[in-house]
């Protein structure tokens, strides 16, 4: 495979590497991935993460295995079952079990990235309050993004808008990824609880909303990050647009609606932390489910789908 | 004054103790409070907190520093000024340097608790699911709580039911306390991120939610811990009722409206924790105010006034 690099994922030529994304902001530490099992450890645990650059690290983890001369299937069934609600993941692995090379698929992601910031960024305005959730940037992808490309090209336009980063409990990727992400870009942001974007909509801060992905089904309903439901219901109470940001590869027209989703439960501790009690029942979620019926537009690599 | 004790409060007769809330659940801890300057701090941290007890406690400091002959003036300002948006801080501070006594504002707060979570009970039925969030119970009054005291006293008239108790960022009062409460309680309950209401109501999970309150305005709009209107907005997209129980000592009739409810802005460093990078702009508003038109009910010790 050739050279290939970006925010959080690098093939030496050689070696690859994942920037450890559990550590950050406050470490910059890259990894190593030495075969396919360490690659399904490093997406069980985080270290990559994001719909799209999961799909990416699983093609390259396998290519780099087949350059070792081993056969793909066992390593491809593992890596289909480190996460199971992210669609990319197994459109992937397969693209890469029929014949498709990882670089195509890399490649392709970038491009897909920056179609979507390219159409997404029409539907910002100057003056704008932005609410985000989880981080849909350039760690979650192999390009600029899909949520906050949209933002980086609006941005790089001469657009002027704020962006309320919701926290994301319980890992935290808004605290600590899209905060970090948005300085890079110079983006004006401001650190919220999950909690707070109601009063953020109320008091008119922010009149618009803006999401990723992890599939979405044939009618439009589409699972992202435990918390995304919430805020598409506060966003449709105060009259706020609602967008989601995605590449093709996150449609699974094999599920009709959002209930054929299969959605990741994760463990109790992330929910109990070192605070709560320690055997107390937990429920906890990774991903929910939103209706088409609370998407004001997705914004695809194709272009901008009206919802409702 | 004469000896009084609650679960988080104790006067035995000499010294005043309150027990560390900021600690628990995992340290049961018992400070004692020589002065009103200690029992700022401690409301400041939250050692000491929940409308009712906040009142209660200032009072009983105010009480204590009475008895070593000091005058009451220069405390009573600096009690009041210790937390902006609860006002039964207010009212009972007013009430001790009118005269009123300690033990008569300690034995009061048990007996509203009492009748509230008498008349809350006949709201709860077998079966139900309900979302609370942070915390209105022992811990948070003289008595035996608002919200949880209703639960408690529907528990031991024999209804069965589930409490869906969500952590509430940033101090996670909902992940130390209430889990803490509900199981010294023997409630059934599971302890969830706030992100995850959303998902629990579109379930069907629960179809209640009950929270307590710090400040309820002349038009029934009110203000509780952050997060309470996000839980308003989504308990009225599903249909689920949205009961507020409080007590009467909570009405403040010289606020026409939620706008003139003074919210508490909190340090940064809450919301950032040791995770977000250090100098992120942070937005972190202690409290918000829900409008009486998402309150199906307000459970007082007068009895229940019924909402929209």
């Amino acid at each position: 495979m050739k050279r290939m690099e970006s925010l959080a994922l690098r093939y030496d030529g050689e070696k690859l590497w994942i920037l450890d994304q559990e550590k950050l902001p406050r470490e910059e530490t890259w990894l190593e991935i030495r075969t396919p099992d360490e690659m399904v450890e490093a997406i069980r645990r985080l270290k990559v993460r994001g719909a799209p650059l999961i799909g990416v690290a699983a093609a390259l983890a396998l290519g780099a295995h087949a350059e070792k001369g081993h056969d793909l299937r066992e390593a491809a069934e593992k890596l289909r079952a480190a996460r199971p609600t992210a669609v990319n993941l197994m459109h992937a692995v397969d693209r890469v079990l029929a014949g498709e090379s990882p670089e195509t698929l890399f490649d392709e992601d970038v491009a897909l990235c920056h179609a979507i910031g390219e159409h997404g960024s029409h539907l910002v305005e100057d003056g704008d309050g932005i609410v985000s959730h989880c981080n849909a940037g350039g760690l979650a992808t192999a390009g600029i993004g899909t949520a906050i490309g949209v933002l980086r090209r609006a941005w790089e336009k001469g657009k002027r808008f704020h962006v309320y980063v919701d926290e994301t409990r319980p890992l935290m990727q808004g605290a600590r990824l899209t905060t970090w992400e948005l300085s890079k870009l110079g983006i004006p942001h401001t650190l919220i609880a999950d909690n707070m974007a109601g009063v953020v909509l109320q008091s008119g801060r922010a009149k618009k909303c803006l999401v990723g992905a992890d599939r979405i089904a044939a009618n439009g309903d589409f699972a992202n990050k435990i918390g995304t439901y919430s805020l598409a219901v506060l966003a449709r109470h105060h009259g706020a647009r609602f967008y989601v940001a995605a590449p093709s590869t996150t449609l699974d027209p094999r599920c009709a609606t959002g209930a054929d989703i299969p959605i990741e439960a994760r463990r109790p501790d992330e929910i109990r932390g070192t605070w709560a009690p320690a055997d107390v029942p937990v429920f906890n979620p990774a991903f929910d489910v939103t209706p088409a019926s609370l998407v004001s537009g997705y914004i695809l690599d194709r272009g901008v789908i009206a919802g409702f």
